[in-house]
């Protein structure tokens, strides 16, 4: 759309930006203002919104790791990968991580978000068909957007609309794209199904295993290990190395010919600057923890679970977890965004989702579950929801 | 374009990445595959690759200021700035980002690629006409092709060109995009007088000063500073925490109205993990370090226009140095990539760009001054590279 009227050049440089005090006017009428809040280094609430689910962040295992290496290496990784970012523990982890999930290989980048970027646009193009589920992560959203590819985003969780978008595709190539825990309410793609479609239809399929990995499958090898897919020649997975593993960075899991190609062609990786070696030894060392306590992913499960059944008991609309995560209905943006302060003053501290981090607009608490959950935790958690819960949330 | 003939949905899985292998074999016909090289923690080499301009990243106080961090923080943030990955550190180092260049606030996000895409989206929109510099970086590309405005690339560092393309625009905002140091050879882009363009035609400025940030400027402030922009109500900084200051991550500075625009609708930044703790003091301790040396910008700048002077004097055709980067021209892609590949066996290393990673399709040795290069270094950086290059070269 064009602007109606002439152009108007005579702005005054105070009034640029004008028009984001509109749009912060829009916001604040339909409750959905953000506020940064710093939290200390021992907040002594308790923990219900983090995506530490193994708690292994403040591990000393962990954060001597990063200690070390940030000495040892330096703060910074001092460049791209393909310059001087790419040290020998960048070579491990990603030796450790394809080895532990069974992939021919594997390559880190420096966040979930760049790994999705790199992956969905080096994997796709102008010449093919990307049929994604509609909730996919914002960060596969925009790799889609930036693909040049035929996007096509089906119903949820619904192997037969992939079928259907797959059959009616106009490229000769395709890309499935989906989540495999989705992160708002915690529910699982029907991996499996997914993939016979793609099967079926001569597409690849590309799964973001963010709030899978280290809390799904064997010993915490993620929902695509779980559905018998690692290794697989038509298969990639994305993971984070920030959420179990508590670290920081994401990396790419799949045929050796795919980790290539990304190394060769895929922006997000060859114009950032390399994840910090601090970052990578924590993540290296984190993978080494999980191995060590292979039943800590179960921990987490429990937890969750239990956390959304004593939360339907008391009345509440909540999702049914099928990982670390659980959503509680809220009546509306503001509604959520008092329900959760109300929490954080009774010490226990929650996500509160709201639009556009919703997918179908409705807003929520996020509840995350992590592997030291204690029964009284859990008792404390679903006390002070219920108590400050608003009228309208049961 | 749609596929030529019908659809072929019949394709095994293992083939389904065949693609892969074809365009791999284009790539190394044109000289353009890329490999990663594990460096060890003390390579010993004399390093004219990496973007650590100010020998920060090994710092004691820096890498210092990592480990202590990891160990009191965490290994990593624990989740996305709007949930738990907020901590007092982000907060103090956006305090003291906006303090040092004399900003109303700042914002840090995972990388610089992370806060160019954040801004060029947050900023621009269907609405807006955006011009950018056609030699502008990777990150700040993908965040024009996200952001739904009308985009025109004009010719490199022309001030004409920017005040033809914003008087002509379609549409009543406009955003004007531009490196500062152009990362490939290190020439400054016209900063005042696309200022007064800006100004002249009612748009806005966004400057990724990347490579200016620590280098340029009163005491390193940056080339926004150093032209008097810093502080501007209608001009935007974004910034790297992992080139000067030694660290990972990156920044947005501007007037408050803009960084709280961000923090509500930047999607890089909204669904991204936080920057970890160890970073983020990092960066802190290097901006502290800056504070207390102002003049190590001053030999950086020194030790590239010594470099470039060297080599010119040896018959290279090289760029001029205005930051820290000089670049080499090489005969071809696969001259340049084996020209360094000499240097490094000389105990040199320094980078090789190629197509895509060079604007103009010119591949080039890239190399980088540091703070503490000496007399000595330059001696043997010049003779090396002048001892192993290829005929066509001079």
């Amino acid at each position: 759309m064009s602007a109606p009227g002439p152009i108007s050049t005579d702005v005054q440089p105070e009034r640029v930006f004008d028009w984001l005090d509109e749009e912060a006017e829009k916001r604040a009428g339909a409750g959905l203002v953000r506020r940064l809040r710093a939290r200390t280094a021992e907040p002594g609430d308790l923990d219900l919104a983090g995506n530490d689910y193994l708690g292994l962040a403040k591990d000393k295992r962990v954060a001597g790791a990063a200690a070390a290496a940030s000495l040892r290496w330096g703060a910074g990784s001092t460049g791209s990968r393909l310059v001087t970012g790419s040290t020998e523990l960048h070579a491990d982890l990603e030796r450790e991580l394809a080895r532990f999930c069974g992939t021919e290989a594997a390559l880190v980048f420096s966040s979930g978000f760049a790994a999705n970027l790199g992956a969905v646009t080096a994997l796709s193009g102008s010449e093919c068909a990307i049929v994604t589920d509609k909730y996919i992560h914002a960060s596969l959203i925009e790799g889609c957007r930036l693909s040049r590819a035929d996007v096509a985003a089906v119903a949820h969780r619904d192997p037969a609309a992939f079928t259907h978008a797959l059959s009616t595709r106009r490229k000769q190539r395709a890309l499935v794209v989906t989540d495999s825990v989705f992160s708002v309410d915690g529910d699982l793609a029907p991996l499996p199904e997914l993939w016979h479609a793609c099967r079926a239809q001569g597409a690849a399929l590309l799964v973001d295993d963010a709030h899978g990995f280290g809390v799904l499958g064997d010993g915490g090898r993620g929902a695509v290990h779980e559905a018998g897919l690692s290794g697989s020649p038509d298969v990639v997975t994305t993971i984070t190395l920030s959420k179990a593993l508590g670290a920081q960075g994401g990396a790419v899991l799949g045929p050796r010919r795919v980790i290539r190609h990304l190394v060769d062609t895929a922006r997000s990786f060859i114009f950032d600057t390399a994840l910090a070696p601090g970052s990578v030894a924590a993540a290296l060392a984190a993978l080494t923890a999980l191995r060590a306590e292979p039943g800590l992913p179960a921990q987490v499960l429990a937890a969750a679970t239990g956390l959304g059944a004593r939360l339907r008991e008391a009345g509440f609309t909540t999702s049914t977890p099928e990982a670390a995560v659980v959503s509680v209905h809220a009546p509306s943006p503001d509604e959520a965004m008092s329900w959760a302060a109300r929490c954080a003053e009774h010490g226990v501290r929650v996500g509160c989702f709201r639009p556009p981090s919703v997918p179908d607009g409705i807003s929520r608490l996020r509840l995350t579950a992590r592997a030291d959950l204690t029964e009284s935790d859990v008792d404390t958690a679903v006390r002070v929801i219920t108590e400050t819960a608003p009228d309208r949330a049961r």
